[in-house]
């Protein structure tokens, strides 16, 4: 299905403070815009009447001697027009994606210098997009950003789920708070990181979710970060009003701009019902469509892997602690000491294997499976890893022969230590290598400070290295899935091998300093935005004393929430990140994270409330097989969810993996109950999320000689 | 002829002021190291008893919670030996290279911190080289430089030839003056450049010749320059101390080290004799020898080229006017206005490969060749060529092939605007192309500020970088000479197909703003002691204007010196750089340039002075050919030649290109005179340079068929 329509209505005439206006195909979203007194563009945003932001000005301050782009202009023309279609993505969360909006393009020219600048607003039904557009003009050729000025003016003091905003890092726990009180709480936000660097006392990064006391649902973000640098907003915590705050580089300019050119799209989305949020493909509808041609080779991937251990330290990355530091083209690890904790050892990953094989699991990760892990972090090293030799108990040929002949794949990992110049003059070999051993997929990691040194993991120069990985990676038919690389922003529909990112604070922490309660409630609302997170779920054991005597950390959730986290974290790249050990004492509960699919027809969000909780159900790709998941708060979560979803001609067998009455985060995480029965399209099941905790259904269709001795499936089964 | 020699004598006791000595070979210079009160080592330097350098201290201030590695330090022990042995380069001034020094390895522990710091010195009869070293050890594996402070005391107010100490150009005029005159003339000194960072007021660089009132020669250079930041001298006017001043990186460090590792070599040449500074081999001697095995590709080149029309500006290196800027991947040039200006056409290509065929060169240069050039400088524009892609009136395929039937070969050209990443993106793919259409020759440019922005032209990250594509282009067979490059330090006995490099104020700029007359009076004492240099002679009109009507800029020289430079000025690679017309006009002189070798058996300095003249013959690669060169400053020189180096058994004809009486490089340049005779090795022959002036000889063995006729070539002949 596929409906085009484009009615475009051009205007000629310079009118100085000309207002225009253009509205959302159900007429909810209006955005208006003119010129102010000065020549400056302004535009404001209604939903259902409800002022969302209010005049708001927009501009870039440029390094030129005809000054700013910031005023003096006039709108010499504009353009209006529709735009429906529907497009399929490779993977997604619905097989069916409708991008429909209606366009408003206002031409203007500085009258001062002639430069020209135009900007191009799509209004949708759940908010709208922005962007700046620079057409090819010899008053304009090149250009560099001091900072662009794109205001986000609030109508009061807004509950926010917030990160600090920060160059190098996303990685931080969330904090809920009123606009005003970000400033006082920002020192406390800022937990301790690999790579850091924070820059303003009410910056906070997007994607940024707020509610008004009105109840409307606010989302500030950005689509298609291409060749540019990452936006930060930062607050006038006054007037509350956001303005954006892009990445430096490394002698603080913000962006080198060649005409003709557009920046990234800057997104505000709003509804009454956060459901909406959740729900909107706006992000991926303002990305261009896929550039891969044959996307036959890119498929989602359920995995395990050799990396709990190491986080957990239980076990190590690297080989020998003889080394006080290494050079990779001159040494010889067999002449080495092993202290032996090595994880990536062909006994350990073979086992993987084997595990993954009899499991149904796609892909086993191995990490610190090549040498140069003994001093590869925070020493601003730049040979760092060759990315191609392997530690002597990793036997990197008949590892990958093993996985084949059990219908299994390794999965590549690529630590850069954020040495992008290194990993760049290697990257042609290494994925070579990939395709020589079978590997499809990587994963790629940018731990520490950037080499080129001076340069910030959000700043245009690695967002350009990103986007360069990614598109050599295709033409080897490679997934990148890049860790600590920039927050994604739809560019997954261009380039549907980024199967997967991090960007944010994964379930690694669990097993370090932790995470509240609640971020996997708020996670789906800000970092999903831009695409699917590389979250690791699936920890069955809490007690990290329990894998390393030494580690006393404790994950904060329940084990059923660990299962629920399949289905409220969309995407098609899913660990089971726990060790077999830990799985093998919960086989039964292990069976949802067999079960759940990792790529999707159709999706629904049930319920949803930023920081509270989160109730999916998806339809499972090319099946009539539902997974429902909710994720609740420290509060927990009890509701009744009605499976009207489902086929009325059917029944079905549901499973239902649940806290049991008394689980708990913290004191009783493991408490679990599993229950089986028939469920048909009428049934509706009250469900409890414990404080920290959460529930899974697995349902399938099933035949009556499956339904037989089956009974119905109680409506309060816990 | 191998002649190996170590003897070491290791002392095992802590001595903290020890005293230390070795001397050279012949005992003329004198090497003292001791560690001063605070325990900061400490050398100097004598020549035949008189002080070179005064007691000086060694040290590096570093990025470090234990302090600096500039005081508190115990000698542990040290090591003596001699060396001796005689190598062949694969191409060079001479067919053999004795490398014979005495060594000195002071071995010492900074006793608060426990961190080790080896200093080694190596004394040759010509002046020693120093380096500072850094075992493996856990105290110190990693360590970041804010300074180096190797301090080099001069005894007085010396004369030096210097140019401003820049992080970015090494394109400046000389300035002959007293050290104290330096501070005073700075600023006048620092001529404009494309990219230029002077750092301060008594910054020079090296390599840094000095005279002192007696009579000494003193250079200071280095030696093996790698993975290291470039190093400049800053002087205390005061105290007539120079101190080592790294090249930055965009953050201002200096230098990322991990031990084990060694700085570079700080050389210091020393002798009563200029010639000997001319002559030594010290810093090639210094450099690992050649990591290249199979060097039978690597072979000298005399070129001619697209060019020199490009700099006086009669052509461009672009295609058309129509493009205020270029995105290479979206932009067909065949649908663009030519401007009729592009030199890199077929036809004019095709007239070179005639010439070059005609006349004996091996090569043609051709610029402008690729797509790109319209926005090439300035820009800061990241992907700015892809080094492939020629332009619509470039026939890449057919113009090879041409030039391959007429037995030459075409010469690459890599402007990468200083766009490293772009260019290190594309260099596989570059070298490839060149290998699949049989270029073996590649010269690079890196005009302009560098990318990643803030790093500088010699910091650590840019020295990486050349070596990189060096290293890269001998896996390919290819040659490299890289302009805008940092100036060489004898890598090329290590990496061969290091061919040539600018890294000097060459002759395009008599295109531009001129040279002082004496400037090659000079570069032989300075820049080719680190490598040779494609300074691009042979210019026969002195008058830009015949060229290009709006060009008045004049060549500072006669065109005899024109000649004379393919002798003074060593290198394995010289262009014949003007254009085909000029020589049409002078062919009795272009007869010169077609005679000249490239490579040599010997050499010899016969005359020289520092910024007044040079004198030097060689004798050209397996055969009995001599050739001889003068170089005169704007004085003028006359001296008598006395051919005692030929074979006496032999006859020879001598042919005399020299300056006509009233010669003159500003108001007569292209007076001169031939003189056709036959020589011995008893002729002496009276000759004259005019003002900023010169003259070539060449010598051939003669049969006495051949020399049936000719006369003897008179004492006095202009």
């Amino acid at each position: 299905m596929k409906r085009i329509i484009i009615a475009v209505i051009a205007l000629a005439m310079a009118i100085p403070s000309m207002a225009l206006e253009q509205k959302s195909p159900n007429g909810n979203v209006v955005l208006n815009f003119e010129l102010n007194g000065q020549g400056t563009p302004v535009y404001s945003l209604t939903y259902k009447g409800q002022v969302v932001i209010k005049p708001s000005t927009l501009g870039l301050e440029i390094v030129s001697r005809q000054g700013d782009l910031m005023e003096g202009f006039e709108v010499t023309g504009s353009e209006t027009g529709t735009f429906d279609e529907t497009w399929q993505p490779v993977w997604g969360e619905t097989r069916d994606i409708r991008n429909h909006y209606n366009e408003l393009l206002v031409k203007m020219v500085q009258k001062k210098s002639g430069r020209e600048m135009n900007l191009r607003f799509r209004v949708y039904d759940e908010g709208i997009g922005l962007r700046y557009e620079f057409p090819l003009q010899r008053r304009l050729a090149y250009f560099v950003i001091k900072e662009e000025h794109t205001r986000f003016a609030m109508t009061g003091d807004h509950t926010a789920w917030w990160i600090p905003g920060d160059y190098d890092t996303q990685e931080y726990d969330y904090t809920e708070s009123k606009l005003t009180e970000i400033r006082g709480l920002m020192k406390g936000a800022i937990s301790p990181n690999a790579s850091q660097t924070p820059f303003s006392d009410t910056g906070v990064q997007t994607s940024l979710q707020m509610k008004t006391a009105e109840g409307l649902y606010i989302n500030i973000h950005e689509a298609a970060l291409v060749d540019y640098s990452c936006m930060h907003l930062n607050l006038d915590d006054k007037d509350m009003v956001f303005e954006s705050w892009l990445t430096p580089d490394a002698q603080g300019n913000k962006g080198y701009m060649q005409t003709p050119c557009v920046t990234p799209w800057r997104t505000v989305m709003v509804s009454d019902d956060a459901r909406d949020i959740l729900a909107s493909n706006l992000i991926l509808n303002l990305n261009e469509p896929c550039k891969i041609e044959d996307t036959s080779w890119i498929k989602p991937v359920k995995y395990v892997g050799v990396w709990w251990e190491m986080i957990n330290g239980r076990s190590q990355w690297s080989y020998t602690f003889d080394l006080p530091s290494v050079q990779l083209d001159n040494l010889d690890y067999s002449k080495t000491k092993p202290h032996g904790l090595h994880g990536a050892n062909n006994e350990n990953v073979r086992r993987y294997i084997d595990f993954a094989a009899e499991h149904g699991f796609d892909q086993i990760l191995v990490e610190g499976w090549n040498i140069g892990w003994e001093d590869w972090f925070g020493k601003s090293k730049d040979y760092v890893f060759d990315f191609q030799t392997p530690y002597p108990d990793f036997d990197l040929d008949g590892l990958n022969e093993y996985a084949h002949s059990k219908g299994v794949q390794l999965m590549m990992h690529h630590e850069t230590s954020a040495s992008t110049r290194n990993y760049e003059r290697h990257l042609e070999a290494a994925y070579d290598l990939m395709n020589k051993y079978g590997y499809n997929s990587v994963k790629s990691g940018y731990v520490g400070n950037i080499i080129p040194r001076g340069e910030y993991h959000y700043g245009q120069w690695m967002n350009n290295h990103y986007l360069y990985c990614i598109q050599e990676a295709a033409k080897h038919h490679i997934m990148v899935n890049a860790h600590e690389a920039v927050r994604p922003t739809g560019l997954c529909r261009t380039w549907p091998n980024l199967i997967g990112n991090e960007a944010a604070r994964g379930t690694e922490y669990e097993a370090t300093n932790g995470s509240k309660p609640f971020h996997t409630t708020i996670l789906p609302f800000t970092r999903l935005q831009g695409g699917p997170m590389d979250y690791t779920p699936g920890i069955f054991e809490m007690d990290m004393s329990k894998n390393n005597p030494r580690n006393h950390n404790h994950v904060n959730s329940t084990l059923a929430r660990q299962l629920a986290l399949y289905v409220t974290m969309y995407s098609p790249l899913q660990m089971a990140a726990d060790e077999i050990d830990n799985y093998l004492k919960h086989m039964d509960a292990f069976q949802f994270i067999k079960d759940v699919a990792v790529d999707w027809d159709d999706s629904r969000y049930l319920e949803a409330e930023p920081g509270r909780y989160i109730v999916a159900a998806r339809k499972a790709k090319g099946t009539d097989n539902w997974f429902i998941g909710c994720t609740a708060s420290e509060h927990g979560y009890t509701s009744t969810v009605a499976l009207d979803f489902l086929d009325p001609d059917r029944k079905y067998i549901a499973t239902v993996y649940a806290d049991s009455k008394d689980a708990h985060y913290q004191t009783n995480p493991h408490a679990y109950v599993i229950r089986k029965g028939v469920v048909t399209s009428k049934s509706a099941l009250k469900l409890t999320a414990a404080p920290g905790g959460g529930y899974a259904i697995s349902i399938f269709p099933a035949s009556p000689e499956e339904l037989k001795g089956l009974k119905k499936l109680p409506a309060t089964c816990q």
